[in-house]
């Protein structure tokens, strides 16, 4: 039987994340809420044929006539936007999948909102797990799995660099290409910046390596181009801002154990690198880098078989088990799983 | 409170586990049993300290005193060998993390040993979980994990190459490195080689993809040397054995879905591979490789925290969640995780 699957929130993530769950013969689209196209069918509102579904906005009725296993949750990054919604899916008791960067580490960020959260969902019975391509695979679970694999790690370095010029209009806009420095610095002095998520990987990425007692330090800054790119949406000049660039540092008594390097603009290369120093040390790229725009869908669907053995609880990336076998029932199905 | 592990098996690979179990202060080695060395202590057979801890070959009993959380595994590669050892474990009321080949993915090879053993671990609440670096991480979790950025996985193919000059001399011989073309087919013949586990990675991937009803097919035969090679142990002429070749197709409908291909031959190249045709394909690369003497050592003992996060029953590495977060007890505990 598949998985009943709504998918709350039709951005343009949730409407991506919608469609690749339609093509999942093991998951069943069977509802969608969002706040704008509110009673269109959502296999329209998606560009295909309709299904019988009609996009609601009163989550808690809806839910409960839906009835679904697992919410896929794409609404917004912050946790105190978010603690309705996912309490909400929660009392109906769903799994729930969100892209919510904050949500794939908010332990610290909010000690209250996680408690509440965790209270809930282990009285339901269900999980709840944040998750995406950065943070929530890259920068994190790559290293934290690839870790396994050692007895020992003193350091952890991890590079993701992306082309922004590959990318979609918005994305090389929201990392300032084309800018001059000095609008630059105006518009991240104006909050307009920031790949939200650095500080959440960093943490996931100590507690996956049983780091205790850390203190992560960010950096934030403009990535200057050294030579002229094109790209259909903007043009950057050798010597002006390309993008951003993004470090989180985490230390250990004083000592560095890991850094995540993150650069997002227009001519940088497509790559992605973990390096361990340890026993044995790692090096690993990914060369041509991981595409972002896909994988964070898949990240997100691909989290959907695999919450529901998961713990109840408030739980993160690490607590999934990599693929979902056997099944959602007890007995042991041996086999293909579902995916 | 560490976890109580029992060493069962103290050949190379038990003893260096056990010496990383004595090394990390979640794990607390409280017992060890192995048909040789009994009545030493096992601090003095790992080559240290006295611990107190007396090796005994009585399995039921010495289970029963020492009441382990979880026992680690190491006697042999074999299912039918190690059914009743598994079988004392898991009536201990002990979690399972084996090296066995076989347990890896042990379900088309033995349907009866994991009926048996999967009803067995359920009724005793426990999890029992084969694993290491090859089969269990390198050719099989590993490019699962990977596929998890990917919304279609068409093909995936997975090579390691490993320089058995830089590894024991056992393994050099073991491998055939020196033999003549002849004397290698002799010892084919006679039973002699194998990596044992590639069925196994290759049944894993398939299952992790979601891939069922595949067909699994294997090749094997020489590495033959391009160029001379001299190592401590061995010497290899161009044109001679360098080792061995061994490849899984993992076919779906007659299509080749995947494929994996192992070089352990002195003078190959130490690195591995993974390449993912989809969206978005990914092609990574360890470079330098995987280590494998210290790396099989670290993903069985970096298994037996996360076992007991692992639904009760017959399992594999697919289902182990990639770190032990918030400790065992079913209050969450934020923070860094017992390694």
């Amino acid at each position: 039987m598949p998985l009943r699957v709504v998918q709350f929130g039709l951005g343009p993530i949730g409407r991506a994340c919608a469609r690749l769950v339609q093509s999942r013969p093991a998951l069943d689209l069977v509802g969608a809420l969002d706040l704008e196209a509110v009673g269109r069918d959502v296999g329209e509102v998606l560009g295909g044929e309709p299904v019988g579904v009609l996009v609601r906005d009163d989550a808690e009725a809806a839910l409960a006539a839906w009835r679904p296993d697992v919410v896929l949750h794409t609404t917004s990054s912050f946790l105190d936007r978010i603690e309705g919604q996912i309490m909400t899916c929660v009392a109906a008791g769903a799994h729930v999948v969100s892209s919510a960067e904050e949500l794939v580490w908010p332990f610290e960020r909010d000690a209250g909102f996680s408690e509440r959260v965790d209270a809930a969902a282990r009285r339901a019975g269900v999980a709840v797990v944040g998750t995406g391509v950065n943070p929530g695979f890259v920068m994190d679970l790559l290293p934290v799995v690839l870790s396994s694999a050692c007895a020992r790690v003193e350091r952890v370095d991890v590079w993701r660099s992306v082309d922004a010029g590959r990318r979609r209009g918005p994305l090389q806009r929201k990392v300032g290409a084309g800018l001059s420095a000095e609008a630059f610095r105006e518009r991240e002095a104006a909050g307009g910046f920031g790949h939200i998520g650095m500080v959440e990987s960093a943490r996931v990425l100590a507690a996956g390596l049983g780091w205790g007692g850390v203190e992560i330090e960010e950096t934030f800054g403009p990535h200057v181009s050294d030579a002229d790119h094109e790209t259909e949406h903007v043009t950057v000049r050798a010597g002006s801002v390309a993008g951003i660039h993004q470090t989180a540092t985490v230390r250990q008594g004083g000592a560095v154990r890991a850094t995540l390097t993150l650069t997002m603009a227009v001519g940088a290369p497509d790559e992605d690198r973990v390096l361990i120093a340890g026993d044995p040390g790692l090096d690993v790229v990914v060369r041509g880098g991981t595409f972002g725009d896909t994988a964070t869908v898949a990240a997100l669907v691909n989290a959907v078989p695999r919450v529901a053995a998961v713990r109840p609880g408030l739980r993160t990336v690490l607590d999934l088990p990599a693929a979902a076998v056997g099944g959602r029932s007890r007995s042991v199905r041996f086999g293909a799983c579902s995916r």
